[in-house]
């Protein structure tokens, strides 16, 4: 049965790494005290071993240990044993190329299929989207595939933003940008506000956080729905 | 000898389409009467021919006719006798997408290497670049290379943004995306902002407009150019 958590963001404004979801990690991860995380989308271009001190440091604090996965002679081993897994932010373009390099998107869909608990943030929630053509992150890399794990029936597109009143930059807002995505692509697309996540539990799907999301349907006008709504609805699609 | 101008965006805020520029593309198109428009970017997925309507529209204003290069039977011909391209702005991906599809990089490249003036716009500037890299668009289609024209030898940041003071958005800054780009690539990246563009006139490359660049070169401290500057420096790399 799966069991993941597709969070919008590590980090909410003004609240340490991860501080605002500890709660619902206990819960995620009751099972286990031991978290695989996968650093590769080195966020500001930090290495993998930096970046996987910050995320021992956090769950450290809820007695759970963290190893990156870049420390394991063989990723696909460790992730196929792993207890709990961990994805977080950063350049989506640089984790799908790494994943893709590593030969490793069709272990993680099937481990957390078979129900390893598996949080993503950002990046890490983006790949659980059918594709990541809704990332909001600079292409400074060239991935062999846009493709991603399809834990979910949509895409994700994390740090959802509103259009900013009037705004003088003429620069595309995030609406316009999903409306041009369904141009050219049908399925949902989940605009996940800071401090929202989505809480999948086998085929039983959760907006959780104070805010509502925001869910642009192909050839639908954009909508909201609130805090606590599920999301099933949009499996028949 | 080159002939190019490399905008930021097609419109500033408060004015028409092209209308705080059109001065200079007086001067750029002065021995054409004819302009062949790339409408390939589709902003918010609007169609090739309402697109070309909309740069008509533009051109009109100062005695010059327009034509979609979907209208012609053989785009690649068209290119070759064109005595002005115009490429607009939308999405990045999108326009790459469709150029790659045609076949047309390497034609647009060789036809304004030799003299045929060309003006580019936001996506239409993107591509001026050594790579499509720093774009700041969603990745809504998957187009075979990110590799672009070249017409410059470094990339380009249309729309530059500088990061926003008191934001409690915690998504990236355009600063912190450029950041990262140099962890993977080491070509310069001009951040050009809203209502600047470059005028490269043969080997000369110069700020237009009324405000500073912002250059980010790998290993280097990013620093502001003013406008009037000239960018030949960054030929050296």
């Amino acid at each position: 049965m799966k069991n993941i958590i597709i969070a919008s963001t590590s980090t909410v404004h003004g609240s340490g790494y991860l501080e605002y979801i500890l709660e619902s990690l206990e819960v995620l991860y009751k099972n286990t005290d031991e978290i695989i995380f996968i650093p590769y989308a080195r966020p500001s271009g930090i290495s993998h071993n930096a970046y996987t001190d910050i995320a021992k440091k956090a769950f450290k604090t809820i007695g759970k240990s963290v190893k990156g996965l870049h420390e394991f002679k063989d990723p696909k081993a460790a992730l196929k044993n792993a207890k709990g897994i961990f994805t977080g932010g950063g350049n989506t373009f640089v984790l799908v190329n790494q994943l893709y390099t590593n030969n490793l998107l069709k272990t993680i869909s099937n481990v957390v299929k078979e129900g390893t608990p598996y949080l993503g943030t950002s990046a890490g929630s983006n790949i659980c989207g059918l594709t990541m053509h809704t990332t909001n992150d600079m292409p400074i890399v060239y991935p062999p595939s846009f493709k991603t794990l399809g834990l979910v029936p949509f895409n994700i597109n994390p740090h959802y933003l509103d259009p900013i009143t009037n705004s003088k930059h003429m620069g595309e807002t995030r609406e316009t940008r999903i409306k041009e995505f369904h141009k050219f692509n049908t399925q949902p697309v989940i605009g996940l506000r800071e401090g929202s996540w989505l809480e999948v539990k086998g085929s039983s799907i959760t907006l959780k956080g104070n805010l509502k999301a925001r869910i642009f349907e192909y050839n639908k006008t954009p909508y909201e729905i609130a805090t606590n709504s599920n999301l099933e609805l949009l499996n028949r699609l």
